[in-house]
């Protein structure tokens, strides 16, 4: 069935994800509809191999299955399921229709309908992983140690609340970004791996597999063994649903993790602050009404999507209670999870275009950190002060820079004129002094830290 | 750019919108992105109406535009769009390209974009309201209606924390559901009233505006009040946000009683309650390997939904906090926000369906109210006791359901055999007698208020 | 029982609410567990008045239990809870020991505990928005008013996306803070006026009140009346769940207004643009470690405590479902709804001191204006020659703000050396000029807008 | 500061965590304000102590400040954070009080308030767990998995939707939750061991800290060492938040499994069920009008507490968002974390305690079982027969229930009466004949199932 683009109702239809025939190629298979009945006959395939492995069908059943996968078409399934109301039955008949008579019985054989699900939905969800999130993750990993390392000695001012706080350089404002995604791509590595199937029938209790089969969980570890995955420790008619909650809850700080960087990077940007810059095409348009206008907005994209997506983990919190052996009321909504995934990788992908792309500004950096640089100097004065002996510099320094704000005076200047803490300043070696004098050198190991982060993330996910 | 369904992501484009030609057709209007553009192109055309009623542009102009709205194509937009990345732009060059030079310059004539997407949005929401979801909620009320008018009589237990407490009638059960519908119907209809367009321009102080018009505010009335809407009382660049904040609100509260509702029927469908059931059909499965089950999955369905968009109002809610005159970060988020109402029209629609073929087995409540209709009794003679006097009848009471459930004697026979409450009991009137012999008629005024409640939503409502 | 306030585990308790003695006093009657059980007993009371009226208790049995009412003490009544886990039966028995044995039996006459409970809770709430959070609100906005009024006239760039759009007043950025105030101020009182009580029995039959009044519906209105409030429309054990839910909704975007005033103004202080700041006292210490440091923290504990607090409607919207008659899985989390009126009061209240000693610098503000005067006249310009015929002047202007950035030169100066542009440039009135000459100027009604906006909300809200 | 209980406006506080004072005694550390002063001060000591041992500051001070650390009260504090609007200067200046002027330098030293606050925080939020949650999850854990094992044979009807699926044992049902926490426990020791301090400053370059040390991330190792901690990965003015939202998901996915748990046996508590019952005490009152209710309600408390705190983990994921080197709207928010703790805390303590005493009725569950025992063979005929060579199974089942529904006639006969099916049912062997004959058998592995479950569970616990 054809829809129009422009007539669908979901933004990652017609907007995101549909149009971008790239990215959706490489999702598809794992997170669109027609991808979700691939992969449920490919558990039913898998099924017939292990029962043909036992010996429990003719010999060549699991070839004639498999190849017969392939002619159960989407259209053929929708069209049974509207006739019968159970997709799964649906999916089974139009898989039965492609195989000989002596073939049939061994479709499904001893399975619940979400025997094929969770597990299918266990092995889209890892190989979506394996297969599309954490490389192109690992992308915008590079990038960002690229950016980082090229930028380890930019100077830049560090702020809190918003305020100038004490120096750092750009990249290692950039080097958090570089540690914290190495840390949610292997959380999300580990999550992926966990994800479990289950082959034991319609409440857990392998009820009719134990017909059939001398050891049914080995069975279950068979089959699954074949998709790469290994068995849910208990099960009733579904998965243990804290697997799905983990990997979705790595989902969710992935996202939160770029959504804190674009928000760095869109306040950066602000016409006051101007360190940063999103590239600008020649022909693109920054407002339809002001054309001097040049937003931020990919940046901007990044954040709404995250607030867009986020809540929607408290659907999978949510769905963890199942009544007894199951009730249905996590079915729909399970069904919108991979749209979470859809969204986090569009926008890695957007991440990564405009973070190899942006234009720094450390002309504007510098002339940012020195609005304050005389102030900067305030906090090395305050420990100098408590290391020579000082016993409340802090007090002492706060009035200092109110004076300073008063005068005008450097901290410096004000700290020689005092009789009070003058003695304390004679106390200060060489290099103390020219610390307070040049404070573009108190960056602390800004520069070395960075290094060590992005040679730590490099290692850790194997980036080259 | 047509897409195969089973290609979208969407569970409501492959599964419960875009398949449904009929709900689509209805919907789209309002919620796909070619309804969208078509909202948007009638903004710019209603612009160009009130400026030629100013005579601020060539008579005829305004027909001009209004034609050639008809000949813009979402494909051309969306050509446009990808190439000078601004899609309100796009839409006006895309128009502009329709008309002749002299018409040219009015389109858009110092709007800004959100002048144009936030109108086209109100008018949009307000229409889906009152085109598409107020009339379905108001027929699915009609079913309830009509339901607990029925069954007003029909004996059922009331169940509190899961067990049997005192009687009431099925009727008055449903009540509460029609009540609460009545409530929520009513609080779509003023949220959906009360949505603002704006045509202020891009600060919202109609700079560009004030350029041109006497009074601004004035022709932002007129434009608005042709769409059927009134302007937001202050702007930024975009509509004060709490008025689609009350609007999603009645959305999900609305939502919410479907969803209560749902569960209810879904309990009573349990097997060893059975009082209800959802209609099967005859080819109908219920399960991939249970022949024989019968599942309230219409009703999980709905709960399902709930809780799958349900939490989306969290976006909502942050998207109030938009920086100065406007950040771009509640750009992506809302464009999803019309989802909700597809996911609520949805069921809807399903749960109208399910109403109004429900199955009732009054055997089965009848069944399960005389599992304890001995017990029942003891709220009427605590009552009794008390109002005869007993300085303790409560606890009297608690001691003698004891000792009941311990001997398998009525609690009536205690009360004679009690030397302690037999005086009492005998201060009884042979009515308050009756009423602890007949614990079926302890139903309060159950029916007289499902009338009540009924009539009530009827009139407020316009029901017939 | 005494704790101290220090081994109390909720931030409100130990910081935001317990040690504000001030203005724990005025919402304790209505957020402490005291308050709750006071307003329990006021309900019980109401109830034997309205026994009394009608003649079903002896004359005087209404007062006798209105005195005894003030003998219960939260510690009787704890210890009787912890005897019979039964919090309102608790209570009643409490009251009864308070009362001579011919009182007794009319305390909690036919009533079922949430007949208290909800009534109870629905007269605390309504209390609470017209004793505090309304008058509190009305405070802020006076605050807001005043300083809109103030700095009507104060030049202010506006920003979207972070970036210089046009000029606006600083005045008329803080109107829209005004305008939204007042509008949640109005849904505040609208859902609190709205909050609902019930009389009628353990499943909302008026089982019991049957028994023994004609007309229990009446007998509910009479009681419910003398405590200011109607009856909900139909109930179970407990009142229509939306009335609470509408009230919160109220509450939390309540809050959302303040969280994006609080936004903007941290925003404002920022080094960079340092536009307002917080008024700082001679001794606070801005940082542990940089004495310089002055932050912006009350504006960011604000919206922190918003997003402590927004998510938790999420909380009330899931307590709409709660299973046939009730369950009690809306109990505990219905307790922790007080919290969040707790805590948008502090924050009301915080936001009002803050603002009303807002320290603001215009010169940083005009400064900050003239970053981007020269591009700012691009709006009217591109709009002028639209205006004057241009049939591509949005993308006329585009290019020649790209030619400003390359060049350093003026886009009037470079409108005027254009040969494709000069000749409508020719065309422009001296007044239309001007306007590109003084940018300034060019801030639409931005003044006239906001004293409509402060006029308006006042007679909206009576403020004088 | 004392406060009366009833004063509080937490239910925490007043009722939950205040008044149970075996549980509080056990939490303060962790989660009271007094606890975390405490673990502050734990740190400020600590960085003496590291000075000293590195020589620089003069042997003894590490035992005058850990000595004086004891000294500093909270109710100091509050009165000198009240004076300066700093906490942590408030807490430095209070400390600095109670030692020698000599010593006084140490103290803080280089040092940023978050380096004390984000590492005292990751040390009491790894202890609560170590030394609490984990415990008591133990402790409930132990509890199933006995009442597991003591049921493992016990028949019950397996549900899904609310419907008689297949048989199971009431020790497998409780098996999952064994084996659901199990996972949870593990999950939450990773998380705690995983959380993270920090002593790098104030932008977190170790600005300071490299003035003095020669290398300021050994230090920062060996203080955290000293408090069983690791640095964070790159810290700004905070640790990566995103090891407390691994913390926090944890904790919430744990409540999650005690929901779904309490859910279960509250529907098992139903009055047409009654499979299990809460212990009830001899003085325990179930209504306050209806004296014969039991009620559900330590079950029902459980879902209730989960439903007000999930959402809570909305606001942890919106703090992962900190604008450049840190914004403080994180600080009020993160404040009420605890909590979350706490809650779950005492559920598990309520659980464990229902649970250990959970009433359990075999004979209702096998009445119950009885309803549709002739229905649940439908799945082990469908299977034998498609086992035996029947194209089509499923569906000659599905119509021989329907039949069976409508005659009254078990499926075995009306298999053996059917003429297209007789002969698959004479090739059954004896064993397969026999399980259709004794439904009650078909439980599949649920008994051995049940006992690996446990046993998993214990080893990779240390269960003994």
């Amino acid at each position: 069935m054809q829809i129009n683009i422009f007539d669908c109702v979901s933004p990652l239809d017609f907007r995101y994800y549909g149009p971008d025939l790239k990215l959706r190629e490489r999702l598809a298979p794992y997170v669109s509809e027609r991808g979700r009945l691939q992969s449920e006959l490919r558990v039913e395939a898998t099924l017939v191999a292990v029962l043909e492995e036992r010996g429990l069908c003719p010999p060549g059943t699991a070839a004639e299955v498999a190849a017969a996968t392939d002619k159960v078409t989407v259209e053929d399934w929708a069209a049974e399921d509207a006739r019968i109301h159970h997709e799964t039955r649906a999916l089974v008949n139009c898989l039965q229709r492609q195989v000989s008579a002596a073939a049939r019985p061994f479709i499904h054989f001893t399975l619940t309908s979400f025997d094929v699900k969770d597990t299918a939905a266990a092995w889209r969800f890892r190989r979506l992983a394996e297969k599309v999130l954490v490389p192109d993750l690992l992308e915008l990993e590079r990038v960002l140690i690229e950016l980082a390392l090229r930028e380890k000695d930019t100077l830049q001012i560090g702020r809190t609340h918003g305020q100038h706080a004490e120096p750092i350089t750009f990249g290692f404002a950039l080097s958090g970004a570089v540690s914290r995604l190495a840390g949610r791509i292997a959380a999300l590595q580990t999550a992926a791996q966990n994800l479990r199937g289950k082959i034991s029938g319609a409440v857990g209790a392998y009820n009719a597999g134990h017909l059939f089969f001398e050891d049914p969980e080995q069975l279950e570890r068979d089959l699954l063994a074949r998709l790469g995955l290994e068995p849910s420790p208990s099960s009733t008619q579904i998965v243990e649903p804290e697997f799905l909650a983990d990997y979705v809850h790595a989902l969710v700080t992935t996202f939160g993790v770029l959504a804190d960087l674009a928000d760095d990077m869109r306040h950066l940007q602000r016409t006051e602050i101007a360190e940063v810059g999103e590239a600008f095409e020649q022909d693109q348009v920054g407002s339809s009404t002001m054309p001097h206008k040049r937003n931020p907005w990919n940046f901007e994209h990044v954040k709404s999507m995250w607030k867009a997506f986020m809540p929607r983990i408290v659907t999978v919190y949510a769905d963890q209670l199942s009544e007894h052996q199951r009730d249905l009321t996590n079915s729909a909504s399970a069904r919108f999870v991979p749209e979470m995934a859809v969204a986090l990788a569009a926008s890695v992908v957007r991440l990564r275009r405009q973070m190899s792309r942006l234009v720094t500004d450390p002309g504007n950096m510098r002339r940012n950190f020195e609005l304050t640089a005389g102030l900067v100097v305030a906090e090395p004065a305050y420990i100098l002060l408590a290391a020579h002996g000082h016993p409340d510099a802090h007090e002492a320094i706060r009035k200092l820079t109110q004076q300073a704000q008063t005068t005008g005076k450097g901290i410096v200047d004000l700290l020689q004129e005092s009789d009070e803490l003058r003695p304390y300043w004679e106390r200060f070696t060489p290099a103390q002094r020219e610390i307070l004098a040049s404070p573009e050198e108190y960056t602390g190991i800004a520069a070395e830290k960075t290094v060590r982060i992005c040679t730590r993330a490099k290692e850790a996910l194997g980036i080259p």
